[in-house]
């Protein structure tokens, strides 16, 4: 364990937690192996984050309760047989681990059902079938019949949403990763190089340094495509390549950065035109990060950059404020400016996004590209958020807006058309919200044109 | 897809199924994105082996049938929506994926439960709880009561364990990916360097020239421990690094190989005579690989040049036949010599080890050792096994054996305590048997002493 977490940080946290509550038990069952391809061929193991937060351990097969009636805590587990220990080494016992995080009692997994039996059971949503199963079963409902409790879900969002110092370190150093993955690309990036290749050696770096990457690694040259996980192109002079990676350092603190790169080594006049805006949206929008401003306001900021950009070099026209609101921008950027992070890289995303980014002051949109922020609420200080505006000329969702004559008092339609194989820009840093301001977390990445150009020179 | 599967053969090999039964449906759940630690953040998409084999598509959420009464295939799922293809492109419509495989139709998923009532289904086990659940959905059964089909696991073993030449092809292809992690292990491996560092190159090796690696790679000073998947030490002068690992080629084709490396450079006096030990095992179980041998044999003869090379060093003694009969070796070899390999690194292990490894004529050995063996079958031509003997000293497994007076008649107990700080020999290949005897696949990897510490030294 983390010489920063030997201490009582679990304790606390799950004495913060028990405070809210008078009665009942929370629930917390590990996350245990997944199989690929057959029961014995497993993927990388990856511990549940809220168990990780409250109980720190990274191994499968245990559930944490914390008994909110007795102020208890325990872990329901069994330790490896003498058989496992042949093949796996010698492990440590359950009661040690128990005692570094400070819980106060083990029991046999077997006896996990009865003792909660008859207690008001406390638990989050489920994600992995096995734990639904296994709720199931241990709760005696279906599985369709399982219920989260929206009273644990809100606690725990309002607790892990706060990086105490000893998970700030951990984020620097998945930031750090990140930053090393980003600047290998950097390095081998150019014509010819295939996009799996880079890929590769971007998460080698996340494995040999850390916990591999935060999430599947986007590194295309169709940036466009939000969601892509292909990686079967051969590196073209002239195109973009859009690489969006972070990584998970051994403590599953999680970094996400995304760069923008000419294959070429150096941007066209069209590229680089876009490629300012997109960068002057994600300074403006970190400038403007601190606590209290709703980051509802940094989206808007960004937004608002990008359509001024827009108008100047003639995709888009119109009332600038009107345009905004409207949500013409969309066309260009449909996603939202950012997202929290921290044990999870789309942080605490199985509790519900509406629990993690908005609150009783402030509602989703369902406005298109309003309605995807997934952090719209005020910041505080420690908060954790990515910034990342981009730019995307997506044929298809042109097709459809020109199709429906969409915003056409605010969108060029025409002079867009000519964009169409244009691919799309992304910009993404990590920034802590401070007492006083922010700080963007790891050390630089280039990011500017000039700093882009002058790495990605031979 | 690639151009050697562009043809009838997944019509193909259905048809050889269907020819097997005259009622009833087979049923292939295609596995879908398996959560890493929330809904959206998705381990690596991998593709049940079954459904691959009989419909070649790595795409989640569908269903293949065959309709064996009919003589018709069917695939059930839906075409993505819209709003899908805003975010991941475009994507190919599943009637056309239809038409490369030969498939006669496709229909909505929602059908697929009217389709299947009242009709025999056979699947095969499922493995993924999600399709546990689904399946028990399907079927209107509990999760409990789920009965796969023995007839069906037979058949398919028959069928997929001859593997064909467009499948060397592609076991090749994955070969030389697994040759390229382990040479890139052995240009960096040297003391100071950590686990964690080399396993993140020879992953970043797989990922980056095809689909990751085959398993989770075992790469440890520890060989001992044989399901080692910690890289947490600093490698140091003087001891043994065990790297275990392979790779799946873009076709999901997987390969296996281990080495066992000197940090130093050069093996000691002891290691090597140890590590010739276990190469002569290497060698001469590979030259007895042929049609018509059971591979139980080779087992065999590979425990019975460890008990020789053991006795000639004085860690065994006592007579041979019986030693070797009786498994007083597995206190240095626990497992078995190898297994099959195909579009699973344990080929097709999801429908159970031994349907896969024995048949009517052999039985699984209730000995320790003996009984670890996963294939023990008669090789036939089209079979791709690995062959993998070992000598491990494993502390645990010797105070118990010691304790026990295990095989007093065989081991040096006292001489074994001296190598208790040894670890672990593995040396492992991939063997395809031919109709002649048997070629080694990929190209030839440093093996002999003289060879791997020629392309240690720097």
């Amino acid at each position: 364990m983390n010489p920063l977490f030997i201490s009582n940080i679990y304790e606390e946290r799950r004495n913060k937690l028990s405070a809210s509550f008078s009665h009942g038990i929370a629930l917390f069952l590990s996350n245990n192996e997944s199989p690929a391809n057959y029961p014995a061929n497993t993927y990388r193991y990856r511990q549940d984050s809220n168990f990780l937060y409250f109980f720190g351990l990274s191994i499968p097969n245990i559930v944490g309760v914390i008994d909110f009636e007795r102020n208890r805590s325990l872990l329901f587990g069994d330790d490896y047989e003498i058989d496992d220990i042949i093949w796996m080494g010698n492990q440590p016992k359950l009661m040690n681990l128990a005692v570094e995080i400070k819980v106060d009692e083990v029991r046999p997994y077997k006896e996990l059902a009865s003792f909660i039996k008859n207690k008001p059971v406390h638990f989050t949503p489920p994600y992995r079938s096995e734990n639904r199963i296994e709720l199931a079963r241990l709760l005696n409902r279906s599985i369709d019949e399982l219920s989260p409790s929206i009273e644990l879900i809100k606690k725990i969002v309002s607790l892990r949403e706060i990086k105490s110092y000893e998970e700030i370190v951990q984020l620097e150093e998945a930031c750090e990763i990140g930053v090393k993955m980003h600047t290998i690309v950097m390095k081998y990036c150019k014509p010819g190089i295939t996009e799996r290749e880079l890929y590769g050696l971007a998460e080698g770096i996340a494995l040999g340094m850390g916990n591999g990457t935060s999430f599947p690694i986007i590194l295309s040259q169709n940036g466009q495509t939000l969601h892509n996980h292909e990686h079967n192109l051969i590196l073209e002079k002239g195109r973009l390549l859009v690489m969006d990676a972070g990584a998970e350092n051994v403590m599953n603190y999680c970094s996400d950065y995304t760069r923008t790169l000419p294959v070429s080594g150096t941007f066209t006049k069209q590229q680089k035109e876009i490629y300012e805006i997109v960068y002057q949206a994600n300074i403006a929008a970190i400038a403007n990060c601190k606590p209290g401003i709703q980051n509802i306001e940094n989206h808007k900021i960004a937004v608002t950059v990008l359509t001024e950009g827009l108008q100047k070099i003639g995709l888009m026209k119109g009332n600038m404020e009107e345009s905004v609101a409207l949500g013409a921008h969309a066309l260009f950027m449909p996603h939202g400016l950012g997202h929290q992070i921290g044990l999870d890289v789309h942080d605490m995303e199985d509790l519900g996004e509406n629990f993690v980014g908005y609150d009783d002051t402030i509602k989703r949109s369902e406005i298109f590209g309003w309605g995807a922020l997934r952090m719209a609420k005020m910041l505080i200080p420690g908060h954790v958020i990515t910034v990342e505006p981009g730019i995307y000329f997506i044929p298809h969702l042109i097709d459809i807006w020109k199709k429906e004559k969409k915003f056409e008092a605010f969108i060029n339609y025409d002079k867009v058309e000519t964009y169409k194989n244009f691919g799309g820009i992304r910009i993404e840093d990590d920034v802590l919200i401070t007492k006083d301001g922010h700080r963007v977390l790891g050390t630089h990445l280039p990011k500017s044109v000039v700093e882009i150009e002058s790495i990605l020179k031979p």
